[in-house]
Parts: structure tokens; sequence; C-alpha cells
């Protein structure tokens, strides 16, 4: 943190301040000005917590497994910052789920904290918003960052772009339908989990899923770990949290967590510079008469969206 | 059609010519510098058809929904283009559906057209892509589009961008978390279908959403139907497409269907520039030293993204 520069917001942040760290995230969630110097200071304090994604399709217990999880952390000391992010979000603007009943009976407990989001219209969208949030949570110190999404498929995608380590539960009997979502989960599992093991065919799930994993691209250095786990009567959750570990340790062993550290900066920055024109452009289009007019001749079908895109594209370089 | 300047793949698809449509979607699938001129002549051809959009969880059964549909509204003559969104396209950038033997069996009937699809990298994703395939499938004569999504909440947001009529298909009993969802499913409905209507439950599901409906924040002058279907034994068909063509109607009544059509184009033309912009940008970032250095700097954590994107952003605008 850049010293006495650092906004009392930042500072408070780090030292544990729990109300502080709520206001922040508000701020970054509201695309708020003041959410600005806040993340500036607190950069340099990142990139130092794990940050644990699960995703899965609706209805497999993520919310439950996490939960689980989280108790299963607590007893072993580490402090857990939580992420719900909300599917509703991409229609609604809004938290369906608000700040849910499940986590707040660890109210109590200082090692956790727990928060659920929406994406608002902010630049950046989930997946931008998501990213910040992580980072305070890192900044305040919390030892691991776990991201749940609730099923959905553009939560997935912000799910790729911020975890360094993706676990995809799935459970027993997936059905056919789920199983043509099978290709596309392997592609951004680091860690398969069969939640609701104690229903019947969990090991053939397993089993099935191995088969996959034998047969997928990846790298010979790392197998993707199937891991069962239960939430019923607990189980599995140290099998699953060593997975975790496990995919965190190759990270650091292959190099591929600079790798995929600077590509997924990258990928941040360009979007935020991608999403600026964009908000900019649509700004423009409603106060200037020529550009209005462009779009009058696209719904006139006079002139099509392509090319008005192509006049727009190059009218923002010759005005420059 | 621009006469004699179009194309001959504009003109034979015009004409009728199945084979010239399904290579004119690869091309736009593919991004192929071909797709353009054949999309620039059949623009003024377009926005004939209504686009009906299907779109709800997984496993509520929307593409059995969607073939019988298909079915009835044969029956009656019309003509029908199907496009499937495929779910797994964010991750795998291919459909794993492929060509769904379901639809195989109407091979022979040239006037049904089903293309299933994936998201590629190209600009304007899965939205922009879906969009100017419904284009196509209108321009070549089709009385009707209608747009199937697999359960993804990337596509339902594309689904949002581009039907005039959005169908939400559930079923009974959806259980806890899928009650969460309601709220934003809400937002995009047009028409509500409570599908696999032979289960038990499925007249209480019609209740809950018609007391929903009348909580709602939609207009005095359109009430969402919700109408109750089964493929089991093929019920309700008939009055889930009043429904849609209720919804139809009202566009027009309304001027509903001028507004949203300018605000979908709007946001076409200004996501179109947007993403050129990254395109442009990420690959800048390639090949520019000083743009490298400036993420080398965020890696090491001396320089914060946002302010990356500020100075890039910025550079944008100096430099042109």
């Amino acid at each position: 943190m850049t010293g006495v520069r650092a906004p009392p917001a930042a500072r408070a942040i780090v030292r544990g301040d729990r109300r502080a760290l709520a206001r922040a995230i508000t701020a970054v969630e509201n695309g708020s000005p003041e959410a600005d110097p806040i993340l500036r200071a607190l950069y340099p304090n990142t990139g130092r917590a794990p940050i644990v994604g699960f995703t899965g399709p609706l209805g497999v217990g993520k919310s439950s497994l996490i939960n689980a999880l989280v108790g299963h952390l607590r007893e072993s000391g580490r402090t857990v910052g939580v992420i719900a992010v909300d599917p509703s979000s991409p229609f609604s603007g809004g938290s369906v789920l608000g700040d849910r009943i499940r986590f707040s009976r660890r109210a109590d407990d200082d090692g956790v904290f727990f928060r659920s989001m929406a994406s608002r219209g902010a630049v950046g969208g989930v997946a931008g918003t998501t990213r910040e949030v992580a980072r305070l949570l890192d900044a305040a110190g919390f030892d691991l960052v776990l991201v749940e999404t609730v099923g959905s498929g553009q939560v997935d995608i912000a799910i790729r772009d911020i975890a360094t380590t993706r676990v995809v539960v799935l459970v027993p009997h997936l059905g056919d339908e789920v199983q043509t979502l099978k290709a596309g989960l392997f592609e951004i599992a680091d860690v398969f989990c069969v939640n609701k093991s104690d229903l019947p065919g969990s090991e053939a799930a397993q089993r099935d899923l191995m088969e996959l994993v034998s047969l997928g691209p990846k790298h010979a250095e790392y197998r993707i770990p199937i891991v069962r786990t239960s939430t019923f009567q607990p189980s599995g959750l140290t099998e699953l949290w060593a997975a975790v570990e496990s995919h965190e340790a190759y990270l650091d062993r292959s190099g591929e967590r600079t790798t995929g550290e600077r590509a997924r900066l990258t990928q941040e920055i360009v979007g935020r510079v991608r999403d600026r024109v964009g908000v900019e452009l649509a700004a423009r289009l409603e106060r200037d008469a020529t550009l209005r007019h462009l779009i009058d001749q696209v719904v006139a079908r006079t002139l099509d969206p392509r090319s008005a895109a192509e006049r727009l594209y190059r009218g923002r370089s010759a005005r420059r």
C-alpha cells in the first residue's frame, strides 16, 4: 500500500475493519468513484490469496457445499472470504439472494466474510466487479477467497477469467442434457467434484469423469482430480481441499501461475478499455444528431448494421 | 436486396436455396469475410419474421417442446427456421450438440431449417452471431424464426437482445434454487410456459406464476400469458402459439416493435464497435513493447489495472 497517500478506508481494510471492507465492496459494485483510490492503494497488497471458483449446473448443491467447506477451513484456522455471484444479475440488476440466512449464523466469526453480489451496469460487468471484490478480500487479509456461482453460463465465464483454481461441481445421474455440458465444463475444470455422493450412482459418476479426464487434452504434469463429497453427512471435504491445494501447487511448480495471471490481467485491462469505449459511444449516439441519423438509416433498412458499425469505428479514428 | 450488385449467394438464399443458406450461416459463424456482402445485400429483406426466443433452466424440455411446436406450425403451413444456441459455446468454441438426431427426420421438409450453433470468438459474440443468422433465415423467407437456448445465462442475455417475443419455459416443482431465479426470468419473459404439464403440480405452478405476474411491474396493456404444455401427450401447443401471437400483436399495437427494434440495433452497433476496439487493442498489446511494459508493471503490482486501462484509453485518444 502506498503509505501515507493511501485513503483512510484502504488503511482500515488492511487493519481488518470489516465495515470499511463492506462499504468498499458496495462502492465497487455500484461503480462509485470512491472505489477508485481504495482499489489503487490496495493493489500492491493483492495477488496473495488463492481464488477458488465453484461452478456447475443449477441444483448440484454448490451453496451447501461451500458452506460446509467454509466450516472445514475455519476448523483448520484459515480465514475465508466468500463471494456468491447471483445468476439473476444479468436480468434484474439486483441480487435476489441477498444476504442469505445460511451465512448469518457465522456473523459472529470475524474469520469469514460473505458477500452476495449482482452484476450491475458497471464497466467491466460481472467479471470485472467480482475480480475487484476478490482483490478487496485478498487485501483485507483473508487466506482464501471462494467465488460461488449459481448455475449461470455468463457467470461461468467470469469464473474462468478470475479464479486461480476452478472447481466444477456435478452430481450423480446428471441426465442427458447435462451430459452434453460435460465437454464444456471440462475445459474450465481444474478439479471435478461429484457432490451429493450419498445418492446412488456417485461412484459410477466418478468413474465416468475419470474416463473423460483420461481422454482429455490436459497436460501430462497435471491430472484433474475427481473427488466425491456429501454435505448431508459431511464427507470428502478434506479430499476436496487437498485437490484444490494440489492444483495451486501445480500452478507454482509449472510457472502457470505467472502466465495465467498475466493473461487475466491483460484481458481485464482490454475489457475495461473496450467497455468504456462502448459506454462513451452509446452516450454519443444519444446526443449527437448525425449519429442518431445513422441509426435511423439502419432502422429504415437503408444501411446495414455492419456498415454502420464500420463508419462509427472509422469515425472514431478520423475524429481523434 | 440491392438488385444487380447483390452477390449470387444472396440471390440464391432469397430464391430458397438451402445449401446457399447453410454456407452463409457457416460464414457468419466463422467470422469469414464472405459473410459481409451477403449480409449487406440481404439486410433490406429482413425485419419481417417474428423472432421467438425460448429460454429457461436446464432440464425443462425446451428441445422437445420446440420440436413439437415446429410440427404444430408446419401443420398450419407455416415455414420455420430454428437456431439452437449451444450452452457449451463459451467454453469449447464448438457445438457439442451438433446436428441433433431429433431434427433429422424433418430433413425432407423444405419448410423447416434447423441449425445448431456455437459462439466463436467472432466480433459480437454469441448474440451478434445469432442475430445475423436469424437475419439470414428471415431473408430466406421463413415465416418464423425460433431461437432455442439450452439453459445458459450467457445465452439468455442473447435472447433478450435478439428476440421479438421471449418465452420462458419452466416445469412444475421447480425447487428452491430455481425459485430464486423467477425474479430474473420474469424480467425477460413475454410468455411463461409451464412444460411437462402431465406431471403433478402444473396447475399450482401456473397459479404461482399468475400471482407473480399480477404483482409484477408490467404494463397495464399487456399481461404476460401463462400456458401449460406437454410433449408427452402433446397439449397446449395451440395455446402457446396463440400467446406468442398475442404478444406480437401487442408489439404492433403499442409501438413497442419500433422502439424495441431501434434499441436492439443501437446496442448491436455499439457492441460491434466496442468489440472491434477490444480486438484491436489486444493485438496492439501483443506487438507493442511500450504497451507490453504497461502490463509488466501491472503484473509486478507497481501499477493497478484501472490506472493501466485509463492510460490506454487516453493513449487511444491522444494518438489519433
